[in-house]
């Protein structure tokens, strides 16, 4: 049976909103949900908002479903046949799409939802399909099973539509791309911050991607390596312009080295980072700036060291979405949305740490070693030395 | 048969650090799993930390391995039985061991793994413990199967003890509590600080609870709701002293009612609440300010109002474990902590939230506001005038 529509459920928090906000996050819903198909060539005549659901009309409705599944806000979506909300074509069709799903000797069970004013209710429509199949399979075996049946056919019906499905995609969760405003992403292309980023955009954020390029303390391949990342994570943000910053920094950790204790090497340098990022959420209007962060992942992420890190930052709050997560779960969330692969290439992101790094480092001693380099003029020079370069489209 | 042990397995984390770091999270693994067990009378003779593995010696040591499982850092646990790593022993306890567990028709794999100096291989182990178990259960209808086994018997040989084991209990993993200092968790007793807080602590910080009390705008259920909590994951920090301030708000919000903006109120009563937690994190020697915002959850939290309230502190970082996280995913996580029953209880936290709350609030806005009360004092009287309650222990 040829599907014609695909049933998109988007989250629930999208729902509880006031009704101008919710209808603000649809807009943006649908208008991702168009762009995508429009990138991946998959043909539609429409995409529209219809109580609770959004309804997508293509002749190619199942590969609609799995693209449309990949954007941000959406729960789920499935393949439908859509027919009048009148219960005898119900029943012919519904009846005709389980005949190509059942199987001789199995079970199966229709479940039914319905919305709007009917002559019938779906336990209505659910008997009435049922006692259709078991007739039509006749002496074939099949049996009714509402526990664990081995089909089950959905019927959804809504004032003067129908719908029947039985496959669902699942999706990404979150909210609408573009609907939270737009935050700095401090990428190195590592596993923490490709995460972060995500989680970040799964929230309605756009990224700007920054890259510190720590050149000719870090190779190449690293930079690579964070183009790559960018590129993969545009791939959740189709429709929406995203540029990466690729700074040059290593003059500053040069810098670093000559004038400060080593110890404090890590230190000096995310707060100049972090101050870059700043400079550049002013530039490009963004809220605020975020880090791969995770506490006591890393020596240099000692609950302290944050803390005297983000001191750095005046106007912007650093969000640090893997703060309380384990390795492990990072790792899992990396190989789910494609970024495993290209941040665990081997990579030289900076060949001068210290040998002990501070991971109790003082405020007022970090503030006094700043005084030795200029600090403010080096971010500068890093922002205004930036190349910028657009990835998304 | 009689289990003796329990292997504890700990995070990978804590293996990868510098053998000094590492020393000091296995000492905080052990006392946190000493500190458990006498909290639930636990009977046990040792706790030692060998080869990779936390190993704790006990007669009651099934209920040992469960009681450990709920404690920070740790993987999994499993009850066993110890035994000198001896081929020949080893092969008769494991016999003995399976003789209680694989049933007649049934199939089994034996898995082992050796570290140390032995005469035999680990392959040896598993081939010598599988033949004698086929042997013994004769013509029982007994086989192996490696990939689908309906029993799986475990042998752990580790220099001069064999373990044998079949059962797994999944710990919480993250870090040990208190290797990563003292973080102010801001809780209202509803789901997200509450959420926020248990990840904080599973990344090994010790909270110390802060409840701003919105008296007379808030009932007497929201102090019970948010006392309740905060005992429910003070059970996850056995042995550590925790505290919970309860701070007198409601003049705050009377006096921002009366002399500001409607519009704002929210956002200046956060602010408020952030400088509390912030006098208070002076006070108790703790590194940052961890909350439960979530982006676009709600209209407080968009990322523009987050960012004018972070700016608020000045010295801490706001921790936001729950930044890009889905509400579904922490209610979810919200039943796993047991928080979820108590945060659901209907209570009344805040009876005069503006009709129109502004949502993409200005900081220069905010701060002009500001200067009609005057903060700095309402701040200094709210901590002078904290009851400060002790519910760990």
């Amino acid at each position: 049976m040829q599907y014609d529509s695909v049933l998109v459920r988007y989250s629930g928090e999208i729902g509880i909103k006031s009704k101008r906000t919710a209808r603000g996050l649809l807009r943006a819903l649908v208008a991702s949900i168009k762009a995508r198909l429009r990138r991946f060539g998959v043909g539609f005549s429409g995409v529209r908002v219809r109580w609770g659901r959004v309804v997508i009309r293509s002749s190619e409705a199942r590969r609609a479903a799995e693209v449309a599944s990949k954007v941000f806000g959406v729960v789920s979506t499935s393949p439908a046949v859509s027919m009048e909300a009148d219960l005898r074509t119900i029943t012919e069709r519904a009846l005709e799409y389980a005949k190509g799903l059942i199987k001789p000797s199995t079970s199966f069970a229709v479940r039914s939802r319905r919305a709007g004013r009917h002559p019938f209710t779906s336990k209505d429509v659910a008997e009435r399909v049922g006692s259709a199949i078991l007739q039509a399979f006749g002496g074939a075996g099949v049996f009714v099973d509402l526990d664990s049946p081995d089909a089950e056919i959905f019927v959804e019906v809504r004032d003067d539509s129908a719908y029947v499905f039985h496959e669902f995609f699942k999706g990404l969760g979150g909210l609408p791309l573009g609907t939270q405003g737009r935050v700095v992403c401090l990428i190195s292309g590592g596993l923490d911050s490709s995460v972060a980023c995500y989680l970040a955009m799964r929230r309605g954020c756009v990224p700007v991607f920054v890259y510190l390029d720590n050149d000719p303390y870090a190779a190449e391949d690293t930079l690579t390596r964070a183009m790559d990342v960018a590129k993969r994570l545009c791939g959740y943000a189709v429709g929406h312009r995203v540029r990466i910053y690729v700074v040059p920094h290593g003059h500053v950790l040069t810098r670093l080295i000559e004038a400060c204790d080593r110890r404090l090497t890590c230190v000096l340098c995310h707060r100049a980072m972090l101050r870059v990022a700043e400079e550049i959420a002013r530039l490009e209007g963004a809220d605020a700036v975020v880090t791969g962060e995770c506490i006591g992942e890393q020596a240099s992420q000692t609950l302290r060291n944050i803390r005297v890190e983000s001191t750095a930052l005046r106007e912007f709050p650093v969000i640090r979405p893997l703060a309380g997560m384990d390795k492990t779960e990072i790792v899992r969330m990396a190989k789910r949305i494609g970024t495993y692969e290209i941040s665990t290439r081997p990579a030289t992101c900076c060949s001068v740490p210290p040998k002990r790094p501070a991971i109790r480092a003082d405020l007022s001693e970090v503030l006094e070693a700043e005084e030795n380099v200029d600090v403010a003029s080096l971010v500068k020079w890093d922002v205004e030395n930036a190349r910028v370069i657009r990835i998304g489209a």
